[in-house]
């Protein structure tokens, strides 16, 4: 089994997570959290969001969240960026890289950014300018790429063809993204390798949600088509407000889990990890959808397990 | 991705899940249980088990279970048998399949059967015999073949050697489990390649938890070593009861949908399964572990998705 030394974690917990939540955790306690992942040695966070504050308002607090962490040499700290003006504040709080967010669905980019494919592209094509002219990172994110809740199957070409558009604007990432736990390995296998003709492989990134139990299933299909950069949410956090049943981001503590097991370094201290997440877990006031953080992680010794 | 194009799926529910509810399903329910698996393309199937009753009490109607139901033509109906007395009861009930455990460990051995791996061996040679004769197909199960909780790491050799000792018994089917979810991909991949220079691949089984949320990216690691039968607990029903902490046998749901979503044939029909793993929810009468029963499988059609 061919698989690769090293993978990139990508957290996406405090934005992708704690946007969706009932209760919106206090702006030292969303610190508390990123700080403490940075510690568990994660170097690259989707820390925040600055869509506008009236769609989004558990972020409102965007800038005093970036700005108010202390910041870890080597860490990225990742903002979602819906537009100029959202890339204005996010330069203010001195984001490290600008996410932008797109759908392979019309129906689901309508729902979910209030614009179509085609008018996504274009705003975005302004910003990546500004992104570039600013001297940040610039991750661009396919949701529904392997299926939407509102149109079923997903034309893997759309997908293909909406990475070009993004490569054309010189994007440094090009994230696919299941949104709602519809894709299964060998689509995983195949979308990758198609789209690996155009999009040189080191730039791809896999984001899965276990809505079905395929979430790692579908990480070690990305391996062994050589993705080396996966998003996780600590605990399992969040989903995608904008489809219901939409649970399950895979936990990053899961992810991680099986890729230390198969001998695969990420750079991240597990037990460290564990504690995030059940800080996440007390800060939203819920259970959440984690194995590792219930089970614990596999003892390899005689005597101490606790299965 | 190089998959096989059909799977055959073994159900171990009502046997490996029921024997370890803390409610004991009535006899009536148990059948109705089996006949509603059956009836929804389930070919091969472990119904109950032949162990005394003072250790197992919920299947001590075991007799009355293999008697009660309506044998659908083409359905393997198969049940634990621990030894000659056991084997007596399931001949009695006319049992199709006779299916014995060892343990990959001492210490689970001890704990599980009461015996160390060298002493059930023996037992197991008079049990292989006996069935020979009377003409049932033998499938043998060697728990912790990817971990103990008690010892830890496994030796891959102490598997393949137990193996091997299985096929000189006779054996027609040697099940490899992993009863407490510590099973990595990688590793999945390594002891069944190792596995299948002394075992026809077409005789090894896999049997997966889903403590670590690992269970299907196991699988589809198994499926890439060309195994082509898995066991599957609908609804997620049940553990190991002498393993605390043992949560977690894959459900059969999630696993047939997965595999029919990747294009492998099960001969099972998904939506009758998911009926089966809601009425073994409300015969145990608390909520099941179970990805695709609560969120419904993949909407391939524009519109009526309910994500």
């Amino acid at each position: 089994m061919h698989l690769p030394p090293r993978v990139t974690i990508c957290e996406v917990g405090p934005r992708d997570g704690l946007q969706n939540e009932a209760r919106n955790v206090p702006t030292p306690d969303k610190i508390r959290l990123i700080e403490a992942l940075a510690d568990a040695g994660i170097q690259r966070m989707e820390a925040t969001s600055f869509v506008a504050p009236k769609w989004i308002p558990n972020l409102a607090d965007a800038g005093e969240v970036l700005g108010g962490i202390r910041r870890r040499p080597g860490v990225t700290y990742a903002a979602l960026v819906p537009n100029l003006k959202g890339l204005e504040r996010a330069l203010a709080a001195r984001v490290d890289e600008a996410v932008i967010f797109l759908s392979a669905s019309e129906s689901h980019s309508r729902k979910n950014i209030n614009k179509g494919i085609a008018e996504a592209l274009e705003t975005y094509r302004e910003v990546a300018g500004a992104v570039e002219q600013a001297g940040l990172r610039l991750k661009a994110a396919i949701s529904t790429s392997f299926g939407c809740p509102y149109e079923g199957d997903v034309d893997p070409l759309t997908v293909v063809g909406i990475a070009m558009a993004l490569m054309e604007m010189g994007v440094d990432e090009v994230g696919v993204a299941d949104t709602t736990g519809m894709a299964n390995p060998r689509q995983v296998f195949d979308l990758v390798s198609h789209l690996a003709r155009h999009v040189p492989i080191e730039m791809i990134s896999l984001h899965f949600h276990d809505t079905r139990g395929t979430a790692l299933a579908n990480v070690l299909a990305g391996l062994q088509a050589g993705v080396t950069t996966f998003d996780g949410s600590v605990g399992g956090l969040g989903g995608c407000p904008y489809a219901a049943g939409a649970t399950g981001n895979v936990a990053t503590e899961d992810l991680v889990h099986m890729l230390h097991e198969m001998g695969i370094e990420t750079g991240v201290n597990l037990e460290k990890l564990i504690e995030c997440a059940k800080l996440a877990q007390a800060l939203v006031g819920r259970p959440l959808d984690s194995h590792v953080a219930k089970a614990g992680p596999v003892n390899h010794q005689r005597g101490s397990s606790t299965d």
